[in-house]
Parts: structure tokens; sequence; C-alpha cells
């Protein structure tokens, strides 16, 4: 069976994913880019543009780690596009022409619409289905590989809740934004299915990754 | 001017600093002794019972800053006793006879009541004080020492509210409580005010510091 990874998931110190006040030109609200920029400093960043540049240390091998062996992807309604993109029938997503996922992606909403082929390999496919549901399509469309779930954080969650996740990588960065959406919001006692390692790195941000305890 | 210091604060990775259901026998509620685990197998502690064992690595060092030049502590009415303490006359805290603090203790309370002198150099006085007006009287206090607060995490919290923390230290340990009293509300930027550091130890811990910014 294939896993579901989590990987670049990154949270503030007081938990948030995201900001307050998502829109189209600020997809992460208040918090702007600073949840990502110890990504945007690491040579899997840089190389994903084209540039022969950025970081190669423990930040790059763990932000490296995000599309090895990944044949799908499910995203939820808000990584998508910003709140209302539902109303506009041609919206393709805020990922422009050549999405940088370059396989399969199911979109969770609501309301689903036709499927949209993107370039360079990405179709988007719209479910309106539970996390199971969803894990079951997206593994068959996978063809043996794994899926990442891409987010956002409610979508996390609440497969972290059905204890879908195989293997999780989430991103700790040093600074509080103090409204959002919460990663860990009811997950009591996560730990107890999950092996968790911490690493600090010297750019500041701690790795902590789960992986799944098998029986 | 002396610092005001805290130390060995412990969160869960959901940033909870207790658990749900305090009482007499469950000081930290549901969340039981797990988040100090890490504390008790340190030379630090085993130390403070007469005990020549435990751990000399780096959660040992950062647990040994505690009691170091500190001339006073403030603690949250939480953190002297169980909920309904104020209730009884005769209560002198939930630390013992001889309390581990060995300096006057500012317990803050809106029951204040007469000062108690235990064994050992505590002496607990009780104010119903705010933080600025707390912290001047244990400065005073204090001898020109630091002064350590003490906790719980709403007392924390109204602090750094007003910045009044020079040096902070928190631990972070891999479990999610999912429910109890968290340490980051409403503190939003804050990071602005601190230079942070963030270490990860074998132990599974992560040590988070936050020393303030001076002009």
């Amino acid at each position: 069976m294939s896993d579901l990874r989590v990987h670049n998931f990154t949270i503030s110190l007081d938990g948030f994913a995201t900001g307050e006040g998502q829109a189209a030109d600020a997809p992460f609200g208040h918090a702007g880019e600073r949840l990502h920029e110890w990504m945007f400093a690491t040579r899997f960043w840089h190389e994903m543009g084209g540039r022969r540049a950025g970081t190669t240390g423990a930040d790059n091998a763990f932000a490296a780690m995000h599309g090895a062996g990944i044949g799908a992807e499910i995203m939820g309604a808000g990584k998508f596009g910003p709140p209302g993109w539902q109303d506009d029938p041609d919206y393709t997503g805020a990922w422009g022409s050549n999405p940088p996922f370059h396989t399969p992606v199911f979109v969770l909403t609501h309301r689903p619409r036709p499927s949209v082929e993107m370039e360079g390999g990405t179709t988007f496919h719209f479910l309106d289905a539970s996390p199971a549901e969803a894990l079951k399509t997206a593994r068959e469309a996978a063809g043996g590989q794994d899926v990442r779930l891409g987010g956002g954080p409610s979508v996390v969650r609440d497969f972290l809740a059905e204890r879908l996740v195989d293997h999780m990588h989430v991103v700790q960065i040093p600074i509080l934004l103090g409204r959002g959406v919460r990663l860990w919001d009811g997950l009591e006692a996560l730990d107890e299915a999950y092996d968790i390692e911490a690493v600090s790195t010297p750019s500041g941000v701690t790795h902590l990754t789960f992986t799944a305890k098998r029986e």
C-alpha cells in the first residue's frame, strides 16, 4: 500500500498554518510570506525556478523530500484558490498554467466541477468526499506511488483525526501569528500513533517528523 | 536593573502548559507528569532530592539555569495550590514544609492574606497587583538579584503581553494534550521583541529561548 505523506507543512510557534484574512493577493493572510522564508532559502526552492542557488543543509534535505515518489496530491479548496473561487466556472487555480504538482491533484470541495488538465502533467480533479474516500481515489490515480496531502490545516487535521497520514513533516518557525487557522486543534493523544523526531537547524526552524507506528 | 526570567516552562506540541481538570492530586490536570519527564531525568532534578544521579547533557544544562542569581519568585494562584485554596485560611501551599524556592515568593491572588514563612528560606507573600506592580515589589525583595516568573501559563502570558519578561526558556515536548491552558494565546508579534533560539535535544524535546532585544 502506498503512503499518505505531508511535507513542508509550516506553522508558527503558536501553531497557525495560515494567518487571518486569506485573499487572492494574500494566500496566507496576514502571515504574508513569513511562514515559508525558510524554504525560499533552499536549493530545492531555487531549482524549482530553474536556478542553481540556495542552501544545501538540513532545511534543504527536508524540503527536497516533497516530490520524490509522489503520484498524486490531495488538497483543500483553500489551497486551490482564494475564498469564492467556486463562483467562477472558468477558474483554474492559484498555481499558474504550469502548476508545480505534475500529477493528478484532487481538490476537496462541496461544489465539484469537471476536471481541468493543465500544462506539465497536473490535472485538477474535484471531489466532494470523506477523507477515506478521497484517499482511495487518489491512491488509485497514483499508480502505486505515494499520495501527498497538500493542506491546508483543516484538511490535514481531518486526515490526522482519522489516522490516515503515514508520514508528516511539520516545520515550526519562531514567529507568533496570534490568529488564523491552527493545525493542532482537537488532536489529543495524536503522539501515541506516531514516532516523533524534532530537529532544530541553524536557520532557527524546527523540523518535526511523524512516522506512523506499524502494528 | 535585575531581569525577570522564566525557566523550564514546558508546553505540549499543541501549546498547552497544563491540562484540563487541575486538582490537588493532579496539579497539571489530565497531562499528569508527562510535561516534566524530560526534567525528572536530569541531574538538576535528582540533586534537588539529594541524589547524585541523572543526565548531564543539554536538558540538564538548561534545567540548571533555574536557580542561579534568583532573589525572588512571582507565581500565579494556580501554582500555589489547587482551585479553592483561598477558602482555607490555614493553607500554606502545595510545596511542602520546605518549598523548593528558598527566596521570597509573591503569589498573585485577588484574595490576599498575611505572609507565611516556611522552612528553608521561602516566605510566601500574597499580592493583588498588576504585573508591573508585582514585578516592582518582587524586585525590591530580590536585593539586586533577578526575579523568576514561575507560571502558570496565564500569568506568564500577562507578563509577556506587557513585555516585562527579559529571558524566557520554554521547553516543547512531543505530546498533544488537546485541551488545557495555552501559553501562546493573544501574543501576536511577540517574536519582534525577542531574539529566539531553538535547540532540539536527543531526548526529543526542543528548548526555545527568548532574549529580550535591548534598545
